[in-house]
């Protein structure tokens, strides 16, 4: 019988709070140090692992995490999440991303189909456009082949889609299975439409509009922009569409696409990279088999997230301590920080995964919570941020928990030699070298150099960035989230946040304001 | 006479501690919200406006803080910094950056030479390169033209270049002053480098390798990578490659470059985009009349920042609104929103600049402070940050202080209508109604569906995203960090917080390494 508490009635939580905290400093001096980080990891898919031995906890800790996962239902919860009970309750649907990626638990039926089915096809339906764009049997009406994929969509159709394409632009050049460019339109400035359609051939790009309600208006105009350019270049434009949305969309069966590719609600769109909305672009400018590598890499995950033990599931582990960090130790945010050139926008999309899912100040029930939620979220690859921002998580006067990304391998595989070690080698010592430097610190008598330490960090580390661990680390991180939700009892799958400046912004553009909101217009000109 | 004491010790402090906070909902509310917007508005260069109507203050408040400006001598240790005397007292260096914009303050000589004749005089030099290599006067060995303009840099040799080529890119289009297309490689990581080199043509690139030490080791690899790069194409990488550097750098007098141009210890690398750091890409890219304009407006801002009133000295009172902030209110981050897609990269810059500038923990003569100092700084364009972090900026359980950018029109011009509005008035209504919506919030009885309000922000407003609104746009931010750093008592100018990961990423590199740091090694295999 799965129950939803507060976190601040949960026993446990007192418990937790009682627990004396660890000092990571020592902890993580000398031998002991090497041992916490043999002994703190546990294995992810594709060959990952999430090694947690710079963070503030110490076996005790970790006990009383596991007692919070169990007085909290965590796996029941998430088992309940995945085999489709309505665990969305502000808007009474189901939660399931699980089911676009080989979610074996219990079938879901749902507007009249079986919704694993429904995904499932569409994905076949995506993998034979894109063979056939490949192959030359889509194509523009002069008949040749498409060689430019744009997106275009906002929020959960940008973000997630875009970090991902970034992550295996190069892995599949050199591996290759790259099959078409990839570009993003997002933004409502027209300057960002205007300056892609300014570099791009827009006689052999097609173009995958991106939008659940088929309402969205940010996409709606950049369509037309998109359009009025195909129309000006002498162009069809339905040859050149083509549409993902629900069934129920104005954008469904209208004759303006090539074809359209179906979602619903329940795939939230900060859930929907491993859906349609990142299997169009993603099978276009990969190939429908890296695609399905990538699904491989997050299925695979999801089974470790149904791991009833906490130190076998890496996403639960994570979450926990996230919690204590939040709640108990007063941190109010968390740097994500890759050693990769390739995940440069992964914290983009971090970014909108968490804050967006956990910013609640209210519970399922819509009561107002008494302890802080979601953190903030940002970050940039490493070594770029040690010139940059580090700065302050070294010396700052509040401390930021960290999660370093880091691989053994470069994607590319060229590199060069410098001072007796390769690039390679330079960026994965200084992954190493910031852990040990946030933990342990360093006394010196000039305070101006003194480092406290005691900086908490966790590393997920794996042999190279491949369409399987991008999926793992999507996995990872999606279900790291709905954990964290479930312990805050809140509802991650909602966002009525966003709906008051939209209101607003209609009232601006209809001239249908007074006191500050007409202010504000004055002076913008509108 | 100048002293420097700790915020705590300043009594303007204490009795701005007292004053009783601004119910911002409230004030916001109204007629009296309109006549905020009015009143609370300060004119910067190049026709922006600061305007802080939104900030939770009001006269009082502001009294206080006008006050705290004035007991912590924020005019005349500006002027000081400005006029040449040793600020950053950690490194016994001068402050001398605005010596690149036409400072017209006292003059300074060292080094054996007036330096702001000396920054005029590279300025001078860089501009007859570009003029030279855009009238194809210098060339590669083929005698063509070089296309492509290829920065090598990490930290403030890249986020501030970048951020501000990306900014003014589809301007200089539509200008016609677009002269050279500009790539950037900063990362150690090899694919960064192997990305960049991928996708541009070697034969007709000139590479700019900035390192004020001529030591930076991401920066050498990278050199290394591309000298490889260009050998392998039988060209020779002396002809294709230029530095920008300090005079008694080892790249200073190397034959390996086409030219050097200098800098000096006196312009740190985050204040650095409008000396040669900045001006040899941005001259290149866009002309060097295009890079003055930039300058004329840092120039005209920093005019202002020498006022000694706050009211009207708007990096002065932005800075203290956000000491009561974070001092006061307790508020720990900042969010950079600009409404403008060509400013995506300015948060990444504006990240350093604010977080390794203050993000420190001790005064200007290594005491331990005992107030919080430099905030996190993180952003996105709007209004794609809307549809994804902003649900917590709304409803989350901290409070996010916001700083808004937005501008009357587009740089580019092309706009569609779509429901009776343009994309850029659209644009603008966004950031509007996010303004008032944060500020005022909205009652609702589903708790789920209310807005509590009382959220902080402030807009810079102009008219277009210029080189002249650039320049004063970056111009105020690095003089509102500057006078944060006066209120907090701390060094802003140095960043000893590096260094700890530099010296232990060597140890790993050399196998030098026990305890924690050699498991850590042993994870990542190096």
């Amino acid at each position: 019988m799965i129950t939803w508490n507060n976190l601040d009635t949960i026993s446990a939580y007192q418990e937790l709070r009682k627990v004396t905290p660890v000092n990571l400093r020592e902890a993580m001096t000398g031998e002991n140090g090497a041992e916490r980080v043999r002994k703190y990891s546990v294995p992810m898919a594709a060959g990952l692992a999430y090694n947690y031995a710079a963070k503030q906890v110490d076996d005790e800790v970790l006990e009383a995490l596991a007692k919070l996962a169990e007085e909290t239902q965590l796996a029941g919860k998430f088992e309940a999440l995945y085999n489709g009970e309505v665990i969305n309750t502000g808007e009474k649907r189901m939660v399931l991303h699980h089911m676009t990626r080989g979610q074996l638990g219990e079938g879901v039926a749902a507007d009249g189909v079986d919704k694993r089915s429904f995904y499932v096809q569409e994905q076949k339906k995506i993998a034979e456009l894109a063979n056939k764009v490949h192959a030359g049997e889509i194509t523009n009406a002069a008949g040749e082949k498409f060689t430019t994929v744009v997106q275009i969509g906002i929020g959960g159709s940008d973000l997630g889609p875009r970090a991902m394409y970034l992550a295996l632009e190069n892995w599949a050049k050199v591996n290759n299975t790259f099959k078409m460019e990839a570009r993003f339109i997002s933004n409502v400035d027209p300057d960002d439409a205007a300056a892609v359609l300014n570099t791009i051939d827009v006689a052999h790009s097609l173009f995958v509009l991106v939008s659940k309600s088929g309402t969205t208006l940010e996409t709606l105009t950049n369509e037309s922009f998109v359009k009025d350019a195909l129309k000006n270049a002498g162009l069809d434009p339905s040859r050149h569409m083509i549409a993902v949305t629900s069934e129920t969309s104005p954008l469904a069966k209208s004759d303006d696409y090539l074809a359209a590719f179906f979602m619903d609600d329940y795939i939230g769109g900060r859930f929907s990279s491993t859906s349609g909305v990142g299997g169009a672009v993603l099978s276009l400018a990969f190939g429908p088999e890296v695609f399905a590598q990538f699904l491989d890499g997050a299925a695979e995950e999801d089974k470790l997230a149904r791991n009833q033990d906490m130190f076998a599931n890496p996403a639960m582990l994570d979450a926990l301590i996230g919690v204590y960090e939040r709640n108990v130790l007063g941190y109010q945010n968390t740097a994500v920080l890759p050693y990769s050139q390739a995940l440069s926008r992964f914290p983009a999309h971090l970014q909108q995964l968490d804050m967006e899912s956990n910013g609640k100040s209210v519970n399922r029930f819509g009561e107002p919570v008494g302890y802080p939620t979601g953190p903030v979220i940002f970050g940039e690859p490493g070594t770029n941020g040690q010139h940059s921002f580090y700065q302050l998580l070294h010396q700052g006067t509040d401390i930021i928990p960290l999660q370093f990304v880091g691989f053994k391998n470069s994607q590319m595989d060229k590199d060069v030699v410098i001072q007796d070690s390769t690039s390679q080698q330079k960026l994965c010592a200084n992954v190493a070298a910031q852990i040990v430097a946030f933990a342990c610190g360093k006394e010196d008598e000039n305070r101006n150099k003194n480092f406290e330490g005691g900086r908490p960090s966790s590393i997920i580390a794996g042999d190279q960035l491949t369409p399987q661990a991008l999926g793992a680390l999507l996995s990872h991180f999606e279900n790291k989230v709905m954990f964290q939700g479930f312990v805050w009892n809140i509802n991650s799958f909602d966002q009525e946040g966003v709906q008051l400046g939209k209101v607003l912004a209609k009232k601006v553009l209809a001239h249908d304001t007074d006191g500050a909101l007409k202010a504000y217009s004055d002076l913008l000109n509108i």
